[in-house]
């Protein structure tokens, strides 16, 4: 592996050309994005020359899609004509089934490896892309089932997966989409809903100055941009309502039970939660 | 103001004599607790001596009163024979209207200062105490209208709010109960409703290894024990109950909205809340 087109140079795009750096790739990094997009990469070293697609494509080893849902859905088909069969296409989109069967159905050449690394950060653009993004994070990848460790790119690209610090797991495109929608795209929703019921609330001008820190990090989810989040909403919008049911559900009880003082077992389930989140930490007393 | 006594020496009270060491107070401190819990504060320097009520309170020019709300309401009544007529009360309860009508219907001896410091860590004991804790926090307080700025000894505490490195902001107890309910009641609802549904779905115990930061973040508050909430909810369930509909009114919309695109207004209004809490920050592009 000589040369990786990365499509879409932000935060995810450029972090990644920055961590395949620091982990020892020394082959060629072409940017494929907006200029202006492009001149950021290219000034904080993620890539090392700027081209058109219909350039950069025929010359890559790998071509690394780290667009939006909706840009990386338009590239598909427009990767048949240009891409090696030798090829490896990945992404980074935040869904999976409607992006891996756009390739089923538009890429009979080249190898595409369906992928979501679980990093990011509110800021945006390759002015914040950093090596270690990855370091520590899931890396889920949904190969198709005949790909599954028998093609040596797979593999290849695995290895790399782990050299920059993240764990690869792999899933079927429809299991990715269930679990996403209940560990990333409920958070978002959940503090998007709180965020903007406190700004609807008459006296929301005084909530800052009276605010600790746990509403600061309750709504960090809330700075998120609906130019992001709504590709991933229309992609994945049946598993995300299943998991906004039970929340919805969930704060009808409470409200139920407040006068009660019955809320002790959903305390009790959410302390279970997310007491299994941090295994690492010392078992919070209460 | 040469001695004060703290009762109920954990988390808030511990932290609390530490922070008035810290600010240069020299009389001495009582701790009246549990002995498990006043050995604790007397390892960490929090108290110099430990006594019980009816020994500490005599002596006392401040009684601070840190234990949950349900203890706080229990402890006033039994303050009345004890306290000194010139002596200051003050509380760290996370509810204001019932503590202030304990106070004003038991006490006729001393002044009482409803206080509560926005302030809080999910560990807790006096083991976890920091001299630090209520730095850059706002330290709310809802004096008797005829206390506010006139009575000498709540210019004195305020002095020492500020002196700890805290923010205080007066109000009454009704709107203290009202913004706590969004700010903190809300967020934290919000969250033990969503580990618990989590924690409810079939396949919850293959979250942790594909999470990300956002849901860590976004169950912290879900770490909290029922032990100190349950008396929260118990005394402002109205508040909370307001602000718990708009939130589920929220989710409903949102899950009309889902398949339609058009969550579009709630991510903005939520950006809108969420920019405004983190003045100090960059504004994220996105």
């Amino acid at each position: 592996m000589q040369c990786v087109a990365i499509v879409g140079t932000g935060l995810i795009g450029a972090s990644f050309g920055l961590a395949l750096k620091a982990a020892g790739f020394n082959g060629s990094i072409l940017g494929v994005s907006s200029p202006a997009a492009a001149a950021e990469a290219l000034e904080c070293g993620a890539i090392d020359e700027v081209l058109p697609l219909e350039a950069a494509v025929p010359q890559a080893d790998w071509v690394f899609l780290a667009q939006t849902i909706s840009r990386i859905l338009e590239t598909i088909p427009r990767l048949e004509p240009l891409v090696r069969p030798t090829a490896l296409i990945t992404d980074a989109g935040s869904t999976k089934r409607r992006i891996v069967a756009r390739a089923q159905a538009h890429l009979s050449r080249g190898l595409f490896l369906g992928a979501h690394p679980m990093a990011g950060k509110e800021a945006r653009g390759a002015r914040a892309a950093e090596a270690t993004l990855f370091a520590g994070r899931p890396y889920l990848l949904t190969p198709e089932p005949a790909a599954t460790g028998a093609d040596p790119r797979v593999a290849e690209f695995v290895g790399w997966v782990r050299a920059i610090g993240a764990r690869p797991i792999v899933l079927t495109p429809e299991r990715h989409d269930r679990l996403v929608a209940a560990v990333s795209h409920l958070p978002q929703l959940a503090s998007t809903a709180m965020a903007a019921a406190l700004e609807q609330m008459p006296d929301h001008a005084e909530f800052p100055a009276v605010a600790g820190p746990g509403l600061v990090d309750s709504t960090r989810l809330a700075l998120s941009s609906f130019e992001v989040w709504g590709d991933i909403l229309a992609t994945n919008a049946d598993s995300i309502d299943a998991c906004l049911a039970m929340l919805e559900a969930n704060i009808a009880r409470l409200r139920a039970s407040l006068r009660a003082a019955s809320l002790e077992p959903d305390f009790n389930l959410a302390n279970r939660f997310a007491r299994r989140l941090r295994p690492s930490d010392q078992p919070a007393e209460g």
